[in-house]
């Protein structure tokens, strides 16, 4: 596979960062397309972008003449084509460990705070900014807490399924910054906090991390 | 394998339908068990169930000894651990592409109507039921909006990914269900309209259908 990898993100979007992740684990050269998500009312809404992804949410990763969309689609995609650096694990029950904790991100927590959920909350409900952060800090919460419960159910290693990264991390480091950001405590997840050094400690979560990118603002 | 199959299962939760059409789809015997998510303050929160499940949710499966949770996590173990009548396609790109269908369902179309969100809609936000009729029909339209520009975009078969039924049709069945329980006009989706007859006419599917559940009310 030689054709040109081109990612569609945007420095702050959880879901992009996931991928950013898997791209860097794997070592793949990727080109960049900043998405912002807020300026302008949102250049994903442009006609250009959605008629590219129908969904107008990034990641949106183009493989060639391929489009694809959808975070974790994108990234068994990548692990189908490129087998190097496998980021499932090789047997069907710690594959399916890896897949559920991060559906527990991608289905459980992170819907429910996303930008358009957000601003519906806001602008359609009417809801003050303290009733926001309850909502969203409750969903991440109850999330944490079951991803935690789950991984001392399922025995971690170093990561969150074994001794090498899996999607799981690549799904749970982008929530944590997300958490943080919403001012919620993280000390009551000590496996997570520990996995979540074992992450950043590595070049590919560096790299991918959102104020590491070309279309973050300046600190 | 011959380790039994035993699903924790409530009769009109769709993340349970669709382990149920997989299960069937593929012909593999199992256990029933009910899991009553209303009644009592919901039969998920007992500590039986939440020692087995720390999400609390619906569905579960039990393969032997392992506990399996996460809807779209337990139909690539089950294609993964009985490989007949596979619920992938054979090749990446197809597979992606079934993958971001599901995905649509399952993370951006479910998880904003399911119970625990509009048990938090109406009790702690106060929203009245046409408010919260509004909120499930915003993010049901949205999506199933993007699922048929998808469908056209990739070129459906006979089913959402080809010319068999995928995890794309395990979701996408139990979405248009929930759909017409909130009253949503299926009417500006031909595509999806016509992959649901098709669907709907194997017995797979029929056989998973939540009437047909044994915890179903008397019709």
């Amino acid at each position: 596979m030689t054709a040109a990898l081109t990612l569609h993100t945007y420095w702050r979007s959880s879901a992009a960062y996931r991928v950013r992740i898997a791209l860097h684990l794997k070592g793949l050269a990727f080109d960049s397309v900043p998405v912002h998500l807020v300026q302008g009312g949102g250049e994903q809404r442009m006609p250009a972008f959605a008629a590219r992804n129908p969904q107008r949410l990034v990641p949106t990763l183009q493989h060639g003449d391929a489009v694809l969309t959808q975070s974790l689609a994108i990234i068994e995609y990548l692990d189908e084509t490129f087998p190097g650096v496998p980021l499932l694990p090789r047997d069907a029950l710690p594959r399916q460990r890896a897949r559920t904790l991060a559906q527990v991100v991608a289905c459980d927590i992170h819907p429910l705070g996303n930008l358009r959920v957000l601003q519906y909350l806001e602008h359609e409900l009417q809801l003050p900014a303290d009733a926001r952060t309850r909502w969203v800090a409750r969903w991440v919460r109850d999330g944490l807490e079951a991803f935690e419960a789950l991984l001392l159910q399922h025995g971690a290693g170093d990561f969150c399924v074994g001794d090498a990264p899996t999607i799981a991390d690549c799904a749970l480091v982008p929530q944590l910054y997300n958490a943080r950001r919403f001012g919620i405590d993280l000390a009551p997840y000590p496996a997570i906090r520990r996995i979540e050094a074992a992450c950043v400690a590595l070049p590919a979560f560096e790299a991918a991390a959102p104020e590491r990118q070309a279309d973050a603002p300046p600190a």
